[in-house]
């Protein structure tokens, strides 16, 4: 059983998905990294891991779509928080993202992360 | 120039669209009618008419693909405020809808409908 | 099965419930009244009808218990939409409320109880 | 005692406050006029009524600076409900209006009026 | 005077209270341990300190009642901020829990705690 | 090109603005700091840099009417992210503030001001 909260990341990239990590575990996250889409969706559906959030990067060289990630992680659940974080393709959250995600535009501060990963996290487990 | 706030209701088949353009000539709104895909997004596109928000009937045995109407909307203006219906399809709402929108479970009263669309729509004028 | 939603007003006197009962018919709901605590439980538990929404009347004569028969509906159904009214002891609502209810003081519009009404099934269908 | 909760417009044109008055009315509040800046003031400062909210028109042809109103009855009462509307100076708001106060740019339908002055008025009595 | 906010933190068990209080303490809060019902109620009676919020843990092997100390909390002051943290009970908030509170189920990241506290006193100096 | 988010500090006082600029810095931001009216409104006016908010000191010897800057600064973008702090004009915030800003009462912890700016930004990008 894990002792902290644990989180997907969505990035084939290692430029993206290093400072994301580390500013994971440094807040006392376990982050888990997905290298592309197929793997990010073999990683939520195995359900060896209960993972409390997934952290997508949208990036213009990625081979990973991540607007269709979120969308079949909301079906296995519909309440999953989402959070997309962008460069250059932040606009398309309106259209693309699903509800109740956040976009992050980079550059960004890490306590910008920090918090909208908390605040999806403490609605999450208690909606009223 | 319109007296009213202009809403456009997409939905193939008269016994989806009258009460929802009942409820809104009512309560004081313009409602106008598009029966298919295509004439929805010819009236959203032309810009003759200022529409201030699109309610979209997601039916079973509706030829529209309302999801890809609200995804199509929001690539035109990304702060479009948008409604769902639906019997059978409200549990797509947390994959395929947009963010910010409005899914409306049916059977619902006329009050819920008016409601949510005067939420939006007080909302989308100033945002802060 | 209902057309409309239906709706649960708690209420021993037929003063309160009546203008209650009134503006949630004429706004497309349908409202049942218990007029005990007993039957508001064994109504909320038999299953024969889903109720939407409990309307709570905290009455300084009222022998109901209002407090407690929100905090069993919530043990039932830990997202049911709760709304309570009260002349007297709308000020206990901050210690003796349920999380994510509305309290209206009266006197009240009657636009008031169905805009509180309609936010809470609206919220309630799609929590994202 | 008033049966109903009363709300302060304040217009000086009678064109301007008539369709309030009158959706107020049907909505079960009942609404008092305020033709200048002093009498609205003198109205929210004599205590004789307790006021629940207060509309106020920024008109272009309007000699009261309904900007410097809001700001007033704020400092009286700083929770105040306040809602503007506006045909042509909707724009301020982001500048002009006062935290938690909500712009209704016209024209809009009367249900935007009464949803806006219900939510207000329900968070005011038990903001938590 | 204290020179940072004081927050009162409800635990009578250490391996429950100390990374709450670590976590507040390096954040800039001055946490204050109640390990008793008793003490809690009369450390927010006393009015020797200004709380400015409590966290309480609701544990299984907790001699403590906290639902019934945030009920007494709130009776002193309607808007005394409440956040709850467990294990097992978290399922128990929406019957138990009082109206504007926040749940944090245990495993949680210290950036959660510190958002929910953060969010909750922001608010509550200020509601509008 | 900046590779962190730009935050303007206002306060004429080093000892107002060097906790706000530490607190800033070590969060991932890039503080800047204007120590009069004039050089607040001049960096916000002159384009050369993109500031994503403004955190305002309201200060009793303080020469900065920040009231107004504010406003000005809503007049240049009317969803600029607006943060005042105040240990003695707080509760000047409900007439004098602008919509969607946050007061922050000193003494707050730093995670107080990360959290307010941190939401404050995560909603600007994206207001859905």
């Amino acid at each position: 059983l894990p002792d902290w909260p644990v989180i997907l990341i969505v990035a084939d990239d290692e430029e993206a998905h290093e400072p994301v990590e580390d500013a994971l575990t440094d807040a006392g996250f376990e982050p888990v990294i997905a290298e592309s889409g197929d793997e990010a969706m073999s990683l939520l559906t195995s359900g060896a891991v209960g993972y409390r959030a997934v952290v997508i990067d949208i990036g213009s060289q990625s081979s990973i779509n991540g607007w269709a990630i979120a969308r079949q992680a909301r079906e296995i659940d519909a309440n999953f928080p989402i959070i997309y974080i962008s460069e250059t393709y932040a606009a398309q959250w309106a259209s693309q993202g699903v509800p109740g995600s956040i976009m992050l535009q980079k550059p960004f501060a890490r306590v910008q992360l920090l918090t909208a990963l908390a605040q999806l996290l403490n609605a999450s487990g208690a909606k009223l």
